[in-house]
């Protein structure tokens, strides 16, 4: 265990991270005056989440949620447990599923979107759209964890569908 | 912010998770022994990445890494730093790179794999071939963070390409 030991303190002075240099960078957009949170959850649309569930269970060793419908957003739900962020599976529900189009083109599946969270979702939205980041929405929705979240256009996000999601205050705040 | 923090209540009731009921699970390929740990990156390809990290970093806010060229894994890496966990952004590098093929089918890039943690990759990979999950190398390897990892064959994870990685002991273990 030396080796990985010091493998692994090798890697964490290789992987140091340094403030963003925000003074010196020439930005198309401008800069984001929000600071990206912690994933909340990567999402991935499964063509059969019975498997896809069972998958990560029972192949993998994850606690995996027990499903959810949830009609008013067009998908049955469940989430894969890494301890630090969540796996989310989704399979269509319903005749106008958000997700029917990905897996239409996708059949086997694969990543949907990720999930990140910012302090105050309506300020992230007027400094996106300030810099010309368009939403998918002129008003956040209520997501699936209940609270505002919003959609940003893949076009702008080098094609990678990017949720913003408030960010949920402790119990004990 | 009340009616924020009472969603985020209701999210936490509806969201509880239980331990999986492994004993009543109908396996198909018996119920591994070892557990799923954290998300240690979430990856993607993408064709450009001075561009992608640009885009994570002026227009979404987040905390960037420097590039790191990586010639004995054939990729130019750099990492996104969401607090839980990391977004690696991967371009090629060299003409053998293993993530050629991908950006070859999906020009414009997307996820490339999930990466969790598991204590014993040699004890993790022993139970996956046991049960006939297929792993993409005979013996660990070493992964761009000096530590052993393995991946996991797509077609055994429905269509998502896993890696397993050594969890990273503690500094102070």
């Amino acid at each position: 265990m030396a080796s990985i030991a010091a493998s692994a303190r090798r890697a964490a002075a290789r992987c140091a991270f340094r403030a963003p240099a925000r003074n010196n960078v020439a930005a198309l957009r401008g800069l984001a005056t929000f600071q990206l949170g912690r994933l909340n959850h990567v999402a991935l649309a499964v063509p059969d989440i019975e498997e896809a569930s069972a998958m990560w269970r029972d192949a993998l060793g994850a606690s995996v949620s027990e499903l959810q419908a949830l009609p008013d957003h067009g998908v049955t739900v469940c989430f894969v447990d890494a301890g630090n962020t969540h796996v989310e599976l989704l399979e269509p529900l319903g005749d106008a599923s958000p997700i029917a189009a990905f897996l239409a083109k996708s059949p086997s599946g694969g990543l949907h979107h990720l999930c990140h969270e910012v302090d105050d979702v309506e300020a992230a939205m007027a400094d996106l759209k300030a810099r010309g980041v368009r939403l998918l929405s002129e008003e956040p929705k209520i997501g699936a964890h209940g609270v505002p979240v919003v959609f940003l256009h893949p076009k702008d996000t080098n094609g990678v569908l990017v949720e913003l999601q408030q960010a949920i205050p402790a119990e004990d705040s």
